[in-house]
C-alpha cells in the first residue's frame, strides 16, 4: 500500500481506501463480530471485541456443558484438557511447539512463574532486569518477586536506551515486551535474545501487545520463556485467560513455583507428594476457568487457517493510513506522533501526544470513536485486523478532526478525569 | 429431625420424607436451578449447579456489556470493582467483614499468596505446618513455597492425630481446610485458631468445602488468612475464581508476594514502582475475569438473605437421612461409613467405603445417581442444600440398593478407568 496520501486530493483518497477495502483478504471476518451500531472500537488492543462464536460457544458450555453433563463434563466435554489444548492453539501464532504452550491464569501470575522458573534455572545469577516505562505488571511482579525470595533475587530497572548494555554476568533473567503497551515500539526479539544469551542471561517475553496481531517467532528467536494475554488481539473476552510459553529446552529441569494440583502428574492420584506434570503442563496451577478458557478457545478457532503475516500487513496499513490521515487532516492541532513511523517498528496500535489528550478522549468516546488514553497526554489508537475496516479509519480520522477543530473537547465535562478510562 | 428410621416402616419413611420436603423454608429455591431430568444430582460438593441467574447474567455480560459496552465496560458495568464488590458478598457467608474478602485468581494462587503473606509478618518462623492427606493443592503448594524461597520456609507434615500437638514456636502458619475433602470432618475453627495462636502460629483456613454450606465465623474464631473455592457450595461455575480472607489486624503490614498491577493502590497511574492497594485488595493481582467473575456474582445474589444456619441445617439433615436409609436399606453390601455420623462434626457430604467403590460409583451415575469416587475406594455424595429434596436421597438410596442387589456394578466395564472421575 502506498500510504503516502499528500499528493491527492480527498475524493482520491476516499477511492484509495475503498480499493483497500475490496481488496482485503480478511474483510469477511468482520461478520464473525457483534460491533455495536455507531462505534469505531479503536481499543482491540485493550479489549478485543465478541465474536458470535464466542456468544455461542459460551452458551453452549452454560446450558450443554456445565447446565447438562455436570461434572461429568470434565469428561465429556473435555474440560480437563482446556489448558493445553487451547495453549496448543495459540502456539502457530506465537512460533511454538503445541506442546510448548498451556492456558493458565493471568498475565502476571505467569509472570511470576516465569521469572522464577528461569532463575532457578540460572542459578546463582540474582538480577531480574527490566526497562523503566515497561507494562506496569512486567515491572511490578519482579519486585514481588523479590520479596518473596528475601532479596536472593533482585530487580534492576534499566533506561530504555541502555537495556542491552545492562545484561551482565549476574542478569538471570529480563524480562520485556515484546511490543510496547504506549509506544507500539517492537523489539528486536532476535537480536535481543542473542544479546541475552552471550550474557548467559535468559528471556522473559510478554507478547501481550503482539500475539494475534504481529508475526512472532519465538523459537526462531531462540526465546526461553514467554506470557500474554488473552484478551487483547486473541479477543478472548475481559480478563481472559492469559497463556505461558516455555521452550522445550527447559522442559526436563525447570520447575514453577505455583505447584497447584493441576500442576501434578497425577492430580486425581490426591498423592501427598508434589511431581510436576510433564513438560509445560506443570505451569498449571489451579482448576482451569471453564467458561473464560473455552471463549478463548472459539476466538482462537476463528484465527485457524489464517495467515498471520496476513493479519500483521493489514495492521500496519491500517496504522500507517491513520498516521497518513492525521498528519494531512488534523495538522496544526498539537498532535504528535507517539509511535514508531516506520510500520515494521511498530505493532498494532498508533499512540499521539497532545497536551489535552485525555479530554481529546473522552470527546472522539461522545462521538463513537472508542480508543484510550494513557497519562500524562498519550492517545492510543488500536488498529485490530480482524474487524476494522480502511474505511474506518478514515471515518475516525474525520471524526478526530472535527473535535479538534470545533473545540468541543474543551467542554469543561471532558477534562474531569474518570477513575478508569 | 429424627433420622433414626430403623422402627419405621419403608410407608412411614415415606411420609417423613415427605413431610420433610413440604416443611423445607429452602425448597422454593430448586427452581432457580436447572437440572437434567432423571438426574439425581449428589456432587454439587465437587462442581454446584447452574442456576437460572447465573446463565442470564452471563448472556447479559456477553452481549450487554462486552458486546455494546467494549472496553467501556469496565466502567459502565462496574467490571473493575468485581473482585471487591463480590468479596463482599461472599463476607457474610463466612464471618468477615466486606472489606477483608477479595475475589481473585485460584485457590491454588490464592493458598500461594496467604502462606507466604503469612510466613512474612511470622518472621524469623520457617514451618508451613499441614496434614498428610489433606487436598493436594493444600500440601502441594506448601511445596512451591519452600522451593520459591529456596528453602527459608519449609512444609511440615503431619499426622492428623498430631496436629495439634505438631504446632510449635518454628511454626509460621497452619494451613488446614475446615472440612476435609474426603471424610467431610468439620475441624474446629476457633479451637485450632487458639492452640495456633497461643503458640505464635497464624492461620490459613481452606473454605473450600464450607461456604455456602456451613456457618463459618472466620472473625470470631480470630483466623488470620483463609482460601476458598467459588465453584462448590458457592455454584459459580467450573473453575469459577477463588477467595481469599485477609483479617483486618493485618491488613497495614501484610504483602503479597503477587504484585500484579491490579493489586496496585493506583493501578491506572502506570508507575514504575509498586505501591500495594489498600488492605486486602492487594491481593487482586492480575486482570479480573469478568465472565467467570460475574457468574459467581450472580449465583451469591440468590444466597443473600437466606439464613446460613438454615441451609446448614437441611444440608446435614439430608445427610442424616442419607446414612439412615443406607444403613437400613444397604446393609450387607459391603459399605462403610468413612464420614462422621455426628452431624455436627460432618460437612455437606458424606463418604462412603467399598473395596468396589469405582465400579459401584461409575454404574450409579449410569442410573443417573451422581456422586464421585476418591482413589482408592471411597464413594463421595454430596447434598447441596439449595437444590436436593428430601425425596432426592430417598431416590437416590433406592437406586444405591438396586445396583448392590442386582450386581449390575460387577459388569467389567465399570471396572475400567477414566482419566478423571
Amino acid at each position: 500500500m502506498n500510504v503516502d496520501l499528500a499528493a491527492g486530493d480527498d475524493a482520491a483518497i476516499d477511492l484509495t481506501i475503498a480499493e483497500l477495502d475490496r481488496r482485503d483478504p480478511l474483510a469477511a471476518l468482520r461478520e464473525q463480530f457483534e460491533l455495536p451500531v455507531g462505534v469505531i472500537y479503536l481499543d482491540g488492543n485493550s479489549l478485543g471485541a465478541l465474536a458470535r462464536p464466542v456468544a455461542e460457544r459460551v452458551r453452549s458450555v452454560l446450558t450443554r456443558e456445565w447446565g447438562h453433563d455436570l461434572i461429568g463434563a470434565w469428561v465429556s466435554a473435555g474440560w480437563i484438557d482446556l489448558p493445553r489444548r487451547v495453549g496448543a492453539k495459540i502456539a502457530p501464532l506465537v512460533g511454538a511447539a503445541p506442546d510448548e504452550v498451556v492456558v493458565a491464569d493471568s498475565t502476571s501470575v505467569n509472570l511470576f512463574k516465569c521469572i522464577l522458573a528461569a532463575a532457578d534455572l540460572n542459578r546463582p545469577r540474582t538480577i531480574i532486569l527490566t526497562e523503566r516505562g515497561e507494562f506496569p505488571t512486567d515491572v511490578y511482579v519482579s519486585e514481588g518477586v523479590a520479596q518473596a525470595t528475601d532479596g536472593r533475587l533482585r530487580q534492576r530497572l534499566c533506561e530504555p536506551a541502555a537495556l542491552a548494555a545492562s545484561i551482565d554476568r549476574d542478569t538471570a533473567a529480563v524480562v520485556l515486551s515484546h511490543v510496547h503497551y504506549r509506544s507500539a515500539r517492537v523489539r528486536d526479539m532476535a537480536a535481543l535474545t542473542a544479546r541475552a544469551h552471550a550474557a548467559g542471561a535468559l528471556t522473559i517475553w510478554d507478547l501481550s501487545h503482539s500475539a494475534g496481531a504481529l508475526r512472532v517467532d519465538l523459537n526462531a528467536a531462540g526465546a526461553d520463556f514467554a506470557v500474554g494475554c488473552g484478551y487483547k488481539y486473541l479477543n478472548g473476552g475481559p480478563g481472559a485467560p492469559a497463556f505461558l510459553f516455555a521452550a522445550r529446552c527447559h522442559h526436563a529441569a525447570m520447575r514453577s513455583p505455583l505447584t497447584g494440583w493441576l500442576g501434578h502428574a497425577a492430580p486425581f492420584a490426591f498423592e501427598d507428594g508434589y511431581r510436576p506434570a510433564d513438560g509445560v503442563g506443570r505451569f498449571i496451577c489451579g482448576t482451569p476457568g471453564v467458561l473464560a478458557t473455552s471463549a478463548l478457545e472459539a476466538s482462537l478457532d476463528l484465527l485457524r487457517g489464517l495467515d498471520v503475516a496476513a493479519i500483521e500487513r493489514k495492521g500496519r496499513e491500517l496504522g500507517q493510513l491513520f498516521i497518513a490521515l492525521v498528519e494531512r487532516r488534523c495538522a496544526g492541532f498539537g498532535l504528535a506522533l507517539a509511535s514508531p513511523r516506520e510500520p515494521d517498528e511498530r505493532g498494532c496500535h498508533v499512540a499521539l501526544r497532545h497536551p489535552h489528550g485525555y479530554a481529546i478522549m473522552r470527546a472522539l468516546i461522545e462521538r463513537g470513536v472508542i480508543g484510550d488514553f494513557r497519562d500524562p497526554d498519550v492517545l492510543r489508537f488500536g488498529f485490530a485486523p480482524l474487524y476494522l475496516r480502511y474505511r474506518d479509519v478514515g471515518d475516525a480520522v474525520a471524526i478526530l478532526r472535527d473535535v479538534l477543530a470545533s473545540g468541543t473537547w474543551q467542554q469543561p465535562r471532558y477534562a474531569e478525569r474518570q477513575s478508569v478510562t
